[in-house]
Order: structure tokens, then sequence, then C-alpha cells
């Protein structure tokens, strides 16, 4: 284990988040907020530069490292941003408990939106345009960010995207990696000031605008609204942010395809036409299930749509109350919860490429248990997906399941039934937010116990990191001296 | 195809059906019971035996077979004895809609145990030894009951004895398999036959013992009162069959190596190593969550033990309302749903060695992506499992899977919540009976529609076969002239 390098990357992310925090600050002095919150949040960036300083002040003697090194890093950096981020939410007593500023923040990067306020509004514009600002920064990874601005040794960088960019397969964009994570930033920064334009033009003031933009963006979800987007009741808000959060559920990769007038490419990508065929059925479904309880045809279309783009993109805004549908929708909403969006976007959940595998893998194995001397190959994107990657899936699966019950068990003591325990734990490790009853779209994780919380907000970290980088944190291996 | 020799098959299971429904009749006399219920019943027989005979009548030309004809017999069988079995409830009008007469009865052989009857103890005497009988013919699989009784070609008896005895791994235990189905037979038919006497003696009727014996035996869980073994409100009688529904969900090859008194053979078997400790760690989980809310120490573990035996055991008897137990409890039951009893025993569930093989294999996964050098092979029992064993497992879970979340779908129309859903198909496909909510141990499956009556019923029958049989049954190819 290079310890050094890990230490000074340590020390220069931490000030990256000290950057981060400055517009909150001049937001704060612009706004004349009380003074409580201002001095939190100086507070915050001096502990945050002191603290980078010192880390990130001696350049390591050696600067090679293998792909270990990149998990660890990978893990610390997302642990100690929501450590810190969580500062200016304590020290300024917006959010009194340490364990709940630490989960809100967490559920800001992993780009979760899974909240313990019971009252948003009640907090300063400054700490709300922080709480939003951490899901557009999660959304892309804040390493990728890093590659993005700092020229480095190609293979470190590789170790480090391969770990922070959600789903299975990382296509490389370009032949420099850091020439791939720049391209990414862009398309991904110009899609959401396209957005605050248009939610802008649709009425909606323009700090909320850009915050809700970040949320869609990161496929997040914290509002500055306690009813969401349901405290605006437009059509065109909703519709404009309906398409939004699906657009940033598709691999960014896709985007730069667009870019090069690759359209016939874009439009062959397996995974991207799963993507819709899920989310036309699920829309379908619910529609049917729902429609004898509606009156009017638009705001059925309208209230599902928005749901299901909401939960497929593992984003969570919400318009409407869907803990009040039938079970039938319900289970449907959960089966997209785990679905998630599309590897390579902002989203979270299994990913679609995962599932395809999955049911792929299922459908072979069935027909080659009737005739077992037919062997076909199992393809994906066209190409014969080798024994290697398909480990990798499964070994996702099985972790995932035994974390999945191990949190399950952990909250079922704080919560009072079964449909909150599951969707608690499947909203937070696929980085959705709401789930349902006491967690529903009305509801939040305030009640939860404090042991449930923590381990939620690292349920949270492992669902967006894919696990393994935390796995490798915590494995005693790692850190025994070689 | 041997079609000639799956219709004659057929014809003899109706007659052995028809054999089996002599007890009732020769108790409907004897109770001079309505006439209605004795006509079903003599009816029920008559239609057997007809058709029975009919069918059974003209030997086969060829008599060889393959595992497809194995599978093709086994799946129709349980699929005719639980649509003719349900005949005498039908006839009778004990149950007036033939869909839930089928759900009963499926429930029945499976050694389910869920019941739609509101009011058990109205039915009489005949049906109600029927309906427990078909715990005890279901429990040990009624093929393995012709094995046992009829001498046969040895490859064919393989085909079914594997495709009927539940559990992943099929031990012949002795050279030919028709002796080892007997020698089963034998040793299951005595353990129910002192589970009979040690019943009558703690004070049970005679006739309760039977039944309650056979439930138990089939790990069924059919009881004559509505109130379960909570009637009895006996100790003793709770003590004797929470021992007696573990000692059946032990591998009968275990009590055959007992009888060689290769006792140390037995105590290092690592599929019963597990089952204990599965057993104990559960009971002493869910005592420590109930200690609060229990003022006697006794009843505690009077209590607990009772529902942990019924629920590992898929049994399904009940003695205390497990629905009122907090969260925490519930989750470790719906655990204990799934891992099922031990192969080779009269249990369902996913099996112990199932989930010894999944845990296994999870931690060889994580271990072995943390240091990709280290190769170690999976081993079960000290012998290494080989890759087409790993690779059943793997069939059977994602089998299990896609199964589950179909029925889940299905079901969520006719009940009014996830809890009552997800434990409604996990009951059913596991083979356990009472599952939480509306299906909990004071309710019943009556209030479903009947399409999931339906669905749930081959759950039932799919699970109790491990859903290979059926989907082999169901498969076009199956049914393709070559």
């Amino acid at each position: 284990m290079n310890l050094g390098y890990v230490r000074y990357i340590m020390g220069r992310i931490l000030l990256l988040e000290a950057a981060l925090l400055c517009p909150s600050l001049v937001l704060s002095l612009y706004d004349r907020e009380v003074w409580a919150t201002t001095r939190a949040i100086i507070l915050s960036i001096a502990v945050l530069v002191v603290l980078g300083g010192l880390l990130g002040f001696k350049k390591p003697a050696r600067i090679s490292f293998y792909a270990r090194e990149g998990f660890v890093i990978v893990a610390l950096t997302w642990i100690l941003l929501s450590l810190f981020g969580a500062l200016p939410f304590y020290l300024s007593g917006a959010i009194s408990s340490p364990i709940n500023a630490f989960f809100e923040t967490a559920s800001g990067f992993t780009t979760t939106g899974a909240s313990i306020l019971t009252n948003i509004e009640a907090l300063p514009r400054s700490l709300l345009f922080w709480r939003s600002l951490t899901h557009l920064v999660g959304g892309m990874g804040i390493l990728v960010f890093v590659l993005a601005i700092m020229p480095r040794v190609e293979s470190d960088a590789v170790h480090i995207m391969k770990a922070e960019v959600p789903g299975p397969a990382f296509g490389k964009l370009l032949a420099r990696v850091s020439h791939s994570a720049r391209t990414l930033y862009i398309i991904y920064l110009a899609m959401t000031a396209v957005l605050v334009v248009l939610l802008r033009f649709g009425g909606m003031p323009i700090f909320d605008s850009f915050l809700h933009a970040f949320g869609a963006a990161g496929t997040g979800g914290f509002s500055l609204k306690n009813a969401s987007i349901g405290f605006y009741d437009s059509a065109y808000i909703e519709g404009v942010l309906s398409v939004a959060m699906i657009l940033f559920g598709i691999n960014f990769n896709l985007y730069y395809l667009l870019l090069l007038r690759q359209v016939k490419i874009v439009l062959k990508n397996e995974e991207l036409r799963w993507f819709i065929g899920i989310i036309v059925t699920a829309f379908t479904a619910i529609c049917i299930i729902l429609w004898p309880s509606y009156e009017s045809v638009g705001r059925l279309v309208r209230d599902v749509l928005f749901t299901v783009s909401s939960i497929v993109t593992t984003t969570g805004y919400s318009t409407v109350d869907f803990n009040t549908w039938p079970l039938a929708a319900h289970i449907i909403l959960i089966l997209l919860m785990f679905c998630g969006a599309m590897s390579g976007s902002t989203g979270g959940g299994l990913k679609i490429s995962r599932v395809i595998i999955l049911v792929k893998t299922s459908l072979m194995e069935i027909s080659q248990s009737i005739s077992p001397h037919r062997r076909v190959p199992l393809r994906l994107e066209n190409k014969v997906v080798d024994n290697q990657f398909q480990r990798s899936v499964s070994f996702y699966f099985t972790s995932y399941f035994m974390f999945f019950v191990l949190c399950l068990i952990v909250v079922s003591f704080s919560v009072p039934n079964f449909t909150s325990a599951f969707t608690a734990v499947a909203a937070t490790i696929n980085n959705i937010g709401p789930g349902l009853d006491v967690v529903g779209p009305t509801g939040n994780y305030e009640s939860l116990n404090p042991l449930s919380k923590l381990v939620l907000s690292f349920a949270m970290i492992a669902g967006r990191l894919e696990i393994f980088p935390i796995l490798i944190l915590f494995s005693p291996k790692t850190w025994r001296r070689t």
C-alpha cells in the first residue's frame, strides 16, 4: 500500500471540497444570513484547508500505485467527503445530530436523496445550495472530476475511473482517460445548464431551477421544497424533469457518440433499448393499474411518467404520494428500484446492463438444462461476455444480496413494518431516496435509530461505489504490511 | 417421449390414489357421516378407478425411458394427484369452489399446509383424515413410494428419485434404488408411528394424534383445529412436536447411517451442523428480541422454539400469533422460510445445502476478488463441489428468483400490502403454509382472488419438485416429435 500517495490525494480532495463550499459562503454573505450559518461555513472551509494542506503538502516519494490503492482512494474519498461535508449542517445547528448530518451529506454525494429533514424549507439558502451541489459533484464522481482537471499517470487513472464510474463495463471514450473524464464532465455540465434554462423558462425561480437541475443531473432527488416537485404543480416543469431524468439515466458515452454523429450506433445500443423498454412497460402497467382511480387521463399520464422516470433513474423526486397507490403498482416500483439506470450514467441501482446479464443468464441456464448439448455464448452489445465479466457480475449480485440482508436486519429494529424496512434498504443501497410507508415520498428517514442511519449511510456509499471499493477498504489484507 | 409409458404410470398413480382414499371411506361409514360426504368419497374413488383402469390397463410396448420422461412423470403425477385429490372436498360441498379445493389439496400433497378454510373444525372427520393423509404421502413422495413397492428398471428409478427427493444432492443409500426407497419409507413410517404414540401419551385424542403426526412427518402443517397446536395448550405436546419437526427436517439418509451405527459420520455431517447452528442462532436471536415483552422465561422458550422449529422445517404449525411479534423477529422468520430444511428430508425451502453453497460461494468470491491469485475449490461435506453441481445450484437460484417475482406480481392484485404479498409467495413456494399479515397464523388464503390461488397452487408444486420438472413439463421441446 502506497500510503504516502493515498494521504496526498486525500489532502487534495479535502482542499477541493473547501473550494466547493465557497459558493455557499458567498451566498450566505449575500443573503446576510444569521451569523451561525455563515460562521459554520467559514469554519468548515478552514478545517478543510488546514487538514487538506497538512495532508497534501508533501508530495509522496513514489507516485506509482496499483488497483488496490485505486479502490482505497475511491472508498476513502467518498467517506471523507461525506464526513467533512456534514460540518456546515452540524456546526450551523441546521441539523442538530452529527449522525443525521452525516446521513444527509452521504445521501447528497451518493445522489440518493434520502433525507432526515422534516422541514426542508427552514434551511438557509446557502445550506440548501451546498446540499444540492453535493448531488452535482457526486453524480459524475468527484475523482473523475479530479482526473478531468489534473493530468496524471494513465494507469492510475484507469483504476480510479473503473472504481468510480457506475456499472460493470467501463468503456473508455478516448485514448487518454483524462480526455475521457473531461469530455464526460463537459457534456454533463452542458446538459445541466440547459436544464436550468428550461426550468427557469417554465416559471421556476432561478435559485430553485439551479438546485433542481443539480438534483436531476446527479439523479439525486434533494428538493428545496417539502412537497418536492409537486410544489410547483406545473405540467411543463414535470414534463421537462421527466425527460431530463431519463436523459441523465443514459450512458454518457452515447452522448459523445451523438456528438460524433454516430446516431446508428446509439440507436442499436442494447442497454438503451432495454432501458426504454423497461420504462415503457412499467409506465403502461402502472397506468392500467391506476386507470380506475383517475378521472383525467392527462393527470394519470403526468403522474405516472414522472414517478416511473424518477424511480427507474434512481432520482427520487416526487409529485404525488405513490404510497397511496395499490400494491401492484408498488411491486412494479420496487422492481424498478432494483433495476436502476444505465451503466456510465449518473443513476444507481443494479444497472440495466447487469439486469440484462441476469435475465439472459437465467434464460440460457433454463434452455441449457432442457437441452444440455446446445451451448450458446452469452452476448451483450453483440459481444461475447467472457467468464471474468460474468464472474464479476455474479460476485456483485451475491455481495449485494448479503449486504442487503444485513442492512435489513439492522433497520428492522427501528421501523414499524416489513414494507418500510425493505424499501428503506432498497431505496438507500440503490441510491433512490424515498421508499414506501414511513420512508415514502411524504415521510423521511428521521425516525430511524442512529445505528440504522449509520448503516444506511454506508449502504448509500457502498451502493454508489458498487460495494467493491468499500470491501477492499475494510479488508484486513489491504492494510497488512508486505 | 415414451407417451405410452407415461400414460401407464399415470393410470397406476390414479389407482393408488383411489386406494389411499379408502381409509376415509371406512371412517365416513363408521362415523355415519351425512350421505353427501360419503357419496363424494365413493364417487371420487369410482372416478379414479375408472380413469386409472383405462389409462393403466394396457402395458406399453416399450418400457425404457430417459430422464425427460422421468421429469414429466413426476410433474404430471403431482398435478393429477392434486386435481383428483380435490374431488372429495368439492363433491361433498365442504369446499364450494373448485379452485379452492385444488389449492387445499395441492397444499396438502406438497406439504405446504396453506389453507383456504376459515373454519377447519366444521369438516367431517373423513375429509380431515384425507386432508392430513396427503401430507404423509407427499412428504416422502408418492413416486418414491411406488418405487418402494414395485421392482423396476434401475435406471428409470434413479431418474424419478432424483426428481422427487428434495435437495440438490441425491445420495443413494443402497446399491438398488428400490431398496433405498423402501428403507426410507420404513424409517419414515416408523418415526411417524412413534410420534403418534408420544402425542397420544400427552393426552391428545388418538384421531388428532394421527393427523398431527402426519402433518409433522411430512412437514406439512395442516391441523384439525382452527387454533392449530395452540388449541391443546400443552407444554409437553409442543415440546414433542418441536423436536419431531426438527427430526423430520433432517436428511433421512442420516437415520439409515445411525441404524448402521455410523454415529461419527452423522455427527460430522456438515449440513446437519449448519442446520442445528441456524436453529440455535435464530432461536437465540428471537428470544433476545422478545425478552422484554414476555413475563415468563418458560413461556418464551416454549413459544420461540416451537415457532422456529415449525418455520425452519417448513411445517407451519402454530401455537402463537407471531404476527404480533416485532419486525426484527419477522425478518428472522422470513430468512428461515427461505433456508428451509435439509436435503433428503421432507422439508421444503431452498434447503440448507444450497444455502451453504450460496454462503461459501459468496465468501469465496469476495476473498478471490481481493486476492485474485488464490484459488480454493468449493467444498461441501469434505468433497469438492464440481462445476456441474454449482451450475445446477445457480440455475435453481435464478429460476427460483424469476418465478418468485412472477408470483409476487400476480398476488399483489389481491392482497392489501407488501408484507402479505411477499410472505404469501415465500410461504407457498417454500412449502411452509402461514406467512405474515393476512396470510399469517390466524389468517388464511381464502381472501385471495382465483388467479392468485391458481398461481400459488402451482408455486407450491413447483417448490416441492424444485421447479425443474414443472419447467420440463411446460417446455414445448418436451412435446415435439423427434
